[in-house]
């Protein structure tokens, strides 16, 4: 849906909107009892609330697409996931919580291990500890070059991200990162003439950065890749004319409930303290963005039997969410994560809206097969937005 | 879907695609049964693939537009059919097996009487027959007009493709067919300036071929219409990284499968020829299409009976099929052409696709309104290629 003809139609109304992400909450079939996770968990309270919802599938992007959580989650805010893809650096700035400038580049950067000739001779550095990471990443971060501020910071073992802090800065940059051992890292070459100061400047950096790691054998040299801003998107409040909130533990998450002008909640480590968040943060927004992480987790595992437990546990909690009496409540996921998969899929995701005004279908159960024969049908995790708004009466009609 | 896109996320995979296109597939009910083919018809193999597989409705086009064989195919291939029409002469030429240099103009001819003063009598020239109709072609073929060669091939009775070969021609022209006998073939003009020269040349060649038919009454001048070269279409290898066969019995699903870059396999004129070039071919490639056509000839025809025997049989000789285990098998057609109809209709095609990873639904009949109870839900025939794709493994994640 076009968000100009949204924001259009927008007004605000007291009615609040409560959106539960379980990530990576499509399954398929264990083979051994042709169920899937959500078919073989008990999950009475999903049961109740697709029996009073409308129920139906949501393709993220696109028939046969698997999407990543950043445009499955982009999708589900109601913006076009692939006009607006988040490059590699942003999201992984994103990801750890990370603010990016409008003028930021960021990179995804990794420590290697390079000999006398300046080889690569191990991509990862033998992927040092996140302690080890997290002490180089503080030598260099700081550097300057050509009055560009670079910050680094750590992700995980040998990962960082570098963020060049500057005007006028592009990302239309080669990538120094080889793929391969036995090279050189690539020099940085710029892809179109705006961008070669830019890649001026990292070549520099990097070559500052292997001089301060000269003696730091096995991590003594960075490869950067993904340069990437921070998209400019509309916010929720301009496009939506909401007051939205997220509850997130993840970074990735926060992060990604950031781009789009969401406020975001400090809360605990467990799916209660989630709630716990939501109860006492409930009365000052109209929108709320409750992502619970475990489900994908266990699907990634490809740990069928915990996909189901997390499931259940979600649905036991859920009772302290009922409870407030959200207007309209959406509960689906950004992707679907099979446990047989073991990763990401293109299925479509279960979604189900409850509300006063939701149309109800038949359908009494919370499966991927049973919201087949919802009154939803096979739609676009785009319309999803849209669809809650109306439900909250946040949109008014179109055309007269 | 975009292929660009799909061209950034497909990768090569061992697993093998099969596509068994049934021309014409979905039908409509026998008034005096209120049952359709598919419902008529005892077919135990079909039913069971949609058992295990995923089913759904397909639109070629959209809802309410009937497609020619040319969009059909085109969209179940995964380009867009309104984006990349073949125009009438391109079409002509695939359907004979002509191939067509990129520079080559193609246009439908056909022979016609005209009386002394040039005015048409008849726009067939009483349909002539087919060997009457390849001696004249013999006659014109070879004329040449300002160093550009004119090729004559014969289609059947009154009908011929010329091919224009030269550089620099253009399609921008109006027809020579008045569509209607008591006035004289019309003057072909160009429709922009670029067009003025090969408006020329084809006015020279007819004024040629005119004198040469002078002494064949009733067939003694030609119309020309439908101006037209192949379409540029990126190859199924460039977007899927496939490697694709096609076994097709009639030339036309041969042309339009050479159009997209696939290998065409020399075959029989029976089922069973079709499916033992399968077999023989199982190792080589990754991607089969494999085209029907005597489902389709029967709808055309207006006979109801005789297209639920084809599907019997078809039904019957398809163990020859799935007796390879193909990793992914899709069972679909290019529109349906119910025999009620007697020709092409708008309504959405039945397709199932079987994989392990399908995530099957709770469909148990191989039938359209079986099919809306599916799983794909109603879908555009763009979305199978994507779709059998993923289930082969063939597309990574789009972002991160």
């Amino acid at each position: 849906m076009d968000l100009n003809l949204i924001k259009e139609i927008a007004v605000t109304s007291p009615e609040k909107i409560v959106m539960l992400v379980l990530d990576g909450l499509g399954g398929l079939p264990d083979p051994r009892t042709g169920k899937t996770e959500l078919e073989t968990a008990r999950i009475p309270h999903l049961d109740a609330i697709a029996a009073q919802g409308i129920c139906g599938l949501a393709d993220p992007i696109a028939p046969g697409i698997t999407p990543g959580s950043g445009p499955g989650h982009l999708a589900l805010f109601g913006y076009d996931p692939i006009a607006n893809l988040i490059g590699r650096g942003a999201l992984e700035a994103v990801g750890i919580d990370v603010a990016l400038g409008p003028d930021d580049v960021a990179a995804r950067g990794n420590f290697c291990t390079i000999d006398a000739k300046g080889i690569i001779t191990e991509r990862r550095a033998g992927r040092i500890s996140t302690e080890k990471c997290a002490e180089l990443c503080k030598l260099l971060n700081g550097i300057k070059v050509n009055g560009v501020a670079i910050k680094i910071y750590p992700v995980r073992e040998h990962r960082f991200v570098a963020v060049f802090h500057g005007k006028k800065l592009y990302t239309e940059l080669t990538e120094s990162d080889p793929s391969q051992t036995g090279v050189a890292p690539l020099v940085i070459k710029a892809e179109n003439t705006a961008a070669k100061k830019t890649a001026d400047i990292v070549n520099d950096f990097i070559a500052k950065a292997k001089a301060a790691l000269a003696k730091h054998h096995p991590a003594n040299m960075i490869l950067l890749r993904g340069f990437a801003k921070k998209p400019q998107l509309p916010t929720m409040q301009e496009i939506y004319k909401l007051n939205p909130l997220a509850i997130a533990i993840y970074p990735m998450y926060r992060g990604l409930a950031r781009l789009v002008g969401m406020q975001v909640a400090a809360t605990g480590t467990a799916l209660e303290d989630e709630f716990k968040t939501l109860k006492e943060n409930y009365a000052q927004y109209d929108f709320f963005f409750l992502h619970v992480k475990w489900t994908d987790t266990a699907g990634e595992d490809g740990d069928f039997a915990r996909k189901v437990k997390v499931l259940e546990q979600i649905d036991a909690a859920l009772p302290a969410l009922t409870g407030l009496k959200p207007d309209v409540l959406v509960v689906t996921g950004d992707h679907s994560t099979p446990a047989v998969y073991g990763g990401h899929t293109w299925h479509p995701v279960p979604v189900v809206i409850s509300g006063k005004y939701c149309r109800t279908d038949r359908v009494k159960e919370f499966s991927e097969a049973a919201f087949i024969m919802g009154g939803l049908g096979r739609i676009k995790a785009t319309d999803i937005m849209p669809l809650a708004l109306a439900n909250a009466r946040k949109l008014t009609k179109f055309g007269a």
